[in-house]
């Protein structure tokens, strides 16, 4: 068998691609490494870095591992490297161009987002269908009435859109970026959104995480288990 | 052997408990369900229901079994009751108070979202350090000081934190939470909280659905694979 370079990867893995969780987990890898490197550690084990990322260490071997990244037996990962590797694979060593469509409260919060320009996704548009808010300034960026959408995202190259809309407008701004070439919608509306295909379309449930903290909630206080028929004691 | 009711789980498994990612999942499932049930549906698949939540059915089968639940052959699964059994090990079926800490644009935002309430949910009071927004009514609550956060904690029972403050803030309200009795808190700030053993922190990265966009944007356009390096052709 020919010999494998720690850092290649087959045409075969590529051609697959890398599972769709552990795309879900890599910004997580990403958030803890950075955090690493900040503090000026060189190298981590996995051990270490799937405590920092909350997962099992062999399951962010795995992961990795779809990245051709394995780690030196005895000292682990190179922190910078990986977040090279991670980032490139994100496609983070690029820059996005992100419009978000709705100011209220939420498009508000979204605008002056620290967490975006960090990550090489930068705010070139924000947009509202109310004339009382178009011309407010908002960190830095003038608000656009919604039909300038499609010239925005032309000249702007606008390559996500972030709908943070009510509900019943979210649909028809959704037909437009996507009528405008739009290709990844990023949707906090409290609705479901229809695409063509090619089209992506992450939605953001902010209750999500309350529910996963309630069922912890709920453990500590002993339920949900009496319920339960015991069959096998 | 004991032949098994389709309903029941030993005490072994309810010991061991469900895995973090199922746990995770069960939001997701049960927002598919609660479309399908909105629209009348009785019964579903686990294929139909694996194809509206986005994983595939031999994980959503895995996934349900941990709860107890197995679907009938060629029927499938009970919507309702399915309802149930996942609002239920999510703890659902009862009443979370929550308060919110932070009233910036994500607090306004978090206050007035519509998808809490229906998940039993109830945001039982909202508290700001700065004292020109105190007396502020939103979304039916009065902004309060946080001076009162200890007392607003006791008197109307919360027992889930939302940290929306700025990030130098977080910390000194998540140790305040913690010492009034609160164990688990959802933390939208961009900080990592140190807490205590037996307390559950959650943290929202809005950065995260971006950047699994952003992987598969750079996909369409064909990226960064041609950097791979080829071992086995």
């Amino acid at each position: 068998m020919t010999p494998r370079h720690p850092n290649a990867r087959t045409l075969k893995e590529s051609a697959k691609g890398i599972p769709e969780a552990t795309v879900a987990r890599l910004p997580v890898y990403l958030r803890a490494l950075q955090g690493l490197k900040d503090r000026g550690v060189a190298t981590v084990s996995s051990e270490e870095l799937a405590a920092a990322a909350g997962v099992n260490s062999a399951k962010l071997r795995k992961d990795l591992s779809h990245l051709g990244s394995y780690g030196t037996r005895g000292v682990g990962y190179e922190v910078e490297y990986l977040v090279y590797q991670i980032s490139r694979e994100l496609g983070l060593t690029q820059d996005w161009v992100v419009a978000i469509i709705g100011v209220g409260n939420l498009g508000r919060a979204l605008a002056g987002y620290g967490g975006f320009a960090s990550r090489g996704f930068r705010v070139a548009g924000l947009l509202d269908a109310d004339a009382s808010i178009v011309g407010e300034r908002i960190s830095g960026l003038t608000v656009e009435h919604t039909d300038k959408l499609e010239t925005i995202i032309k000249d702007q190259g606008v390559s996500i859109a972030v709908i943070a809309t009510p509900a019943a407008a979210a649909q028809a701004v959704c037909d437009r970026v996507v009528a405008a070439g739009v290709t990844s919608v990023l949707n906090f509306a409290p609705v479901v959104l229809s695409v063509p295909e090619g089209v992506d379309v992450r939605k953001v449930d902010l209750s999500i995480e309350l529910q996963i903290l309630a069922f912890h909630e709920q453990r500590k206080a002993g339920g949900p288990h009496e319920e339960y028929i015991e069959v096998h004691p």
